[in-house]
């Protein structure tokens, strides 16, 4: 299995004195900077339907850790696949590894280890990237006045499951197809994160829903905000599709970047802009007081409920 | 719960510029050097026993990852721990930290990040470790004419299995608890691994049985061998349990290292043993014919079956 459906994977990127097949990887790192490392399990019927197409599972899976690398500004190198599969299926892993090659490949991502074990289905990737001498974006950074942007738009995968587990064995067509990618084939914000190294203050990426990773953020860092919701942006799908501002807030999936950083003048903003290759929105705004508020257009602030999503939150 | 029971045991380890609590973790490898890494699942009930104590689990967790880096001679630092459970249950995790926890300490091994997910129990665990500018051992190395190595004693844990599962809930005592203490808690031979860089041509760790992963060596390395099969160690408690060479050959998570190196003379030797913290035994000879066989006692020589342990082996 592994000679057949992994080594394909192993492709060619540097650094790989010895790839998938040993007891371990041996990889030498650019010789300056730091490497960046994490580690997502994904288990199906909790991080994804179980009736999601399989050839996107192994995109998603992928695009989850690359994301969290995003999230800290690396360049992604090389990951270690572990599946746990219920039996051994051909066609299964055929799809898999053909939705995992095509983002791997993009961001020149070299499989180099893993694992493959016999249970219930799950997808447990570690990525590995790499961050210049001193660098990678943290959480804490954030200093009040800086703004808080976000990248692409919110909400979109929250709405997507919706219309997926709404569609009563119909294929998705139009907005709710476009939704549903959303959900399915996210795309990791690999470009974004390294983009922001010299100018982010911090950064998160929105796996739980922008409300709580927003206050996880603003948590470590020690301050609180103000979100300008009518300033979430959200995609013409979204809206043809009545997302609302609850799914905006609190949707998960999403796997946006969100970033703080100091102001700055119209031509450094549109440089960095430039250097993008998503768009960008300012949000709202770091301040002292500690707290997520979150603030409409005619003035009123109120408090945001950021109880997000917690695996184990109906547990004491 | 990551605050509670894991940033405990992050510890403190060189080169941890971020660790747990972040979207990745941010590492400072030594300047000189490659880094190990490997990723291994323990599903409950294909990789340990339902019942195994908690304790034990954290222990055999972390236990079987690390031997993983020390079968390619690496100095392990840095682990990522992905786990998998049914509820949030405050004792358990208490218990499996521990178990974690003490092993960890004993090699200096910091938690650097992971995840937590709600689904059916099982724990996936990266290590990260060291090895010298171009070094590293492989399986694909051994050369005709080399000896064939193991450290410790074999079949302990396979014979540690069945009495667990013979003892109809009495408590192990004597000889069977030293099995399953074999079983539940592998010393993974780190120190050993690290001692036989420069010696050993090639090296696995056993986890699937002897015969089997020796065979796997061999197969890398484009040779054979015969094993003396009088000579393979077996423990007093191995003995005095009945344990059979069946079981000697094909029992699996040993966890102890087999490794091939050309002869050496007895002072080298000596010097090598005394670089050791655990006793080496030398179980057969590399050959160029291709394939696996034991020799008797009486010169008997037969071919091994190497089915081994395969988790998909009853589908196609």
């Amino acid at each position: 299995m592994i000679r057949r459906y992994f080594q394909a994977l192993t492709a060619h990127r540097e650094g790989v004195a010895l790839g998938v097949g040993d007891d371990a990887a041996l990889l030498e790192p650019p010789a300056e900077g730091r490497v960046a490392v994490s580690c997502d399990t994904l288990v199906s019927g909790v991080h994804f339907p179980e009736d999601i197409p399989v050839e996107a599972l192994g995109h998603r899976s992928l695009a989850v850790n690359l994301s969290d690398i995003a999230a800290v500004g690396g360049r992604p190198l090389w990951v270690l696949l572990s599946l746990t599969l219920p039996a051994y299926d051909a066609q299964w892993l055929e799809a898999f590894t053909q939705g995992f090659k095509g983002l791997a490949d993009r961001h020149g991502v070299a499989l180099v280890g893993g694992d493959t074990t016999r249970g219930a289905l799950s997808v447990t990737i570690t990525a590995l990237g790499h961050v210049p001498p001193g660098g990678g974006l943290h959480r804490s950074g954030a200093r009040p006045g800086d703004g808080i942007w976000v990248t692409g738009t919110l909400g979109d995968a929250a709405l997507g499951l919706q219309r997926w587990q709404q569609r009563a064995g119909q294929p998705l067509t139009g907005d709710a197809a476009f939704l549903a990618a959303r959900l399915f084939r996210p795309e990791p914000r690999v470009v974004a994160g390294q983009a922001l190294l010299e100018t982010a203050s911090a950064a998160v990426d929105i796996s739980d829903g922008v409300a709580v990773d927003v206050a996880r953020l603003l948590e470590e860092s020690g301050v609180g905000a103000t979100l300008e919701l009518d300033a979430l942006p959200r995609s013409e799908g979204f809206i043809a599709e009545g997302g609302d501002l609850a799914t905006l807030l609190h949707g998960g999936d999403d796997y946006e970047l969100c970033f703080t950083m100091p102001p700055l003048g119209a031509e450094a903003l549109e440089g960095l802009r430039r250097r993008l290759d998503v768009p960008i929105t300012r949000i709202g705004t770091v301040e002292s007081t500690p707290g997520l508020r979150g603030a409409d257009g005619a003035g009123n602030v109120c408090a945001l409920d950021v109880g997000g999503y917690d695996h184990f939150a109906v547990d004491p």
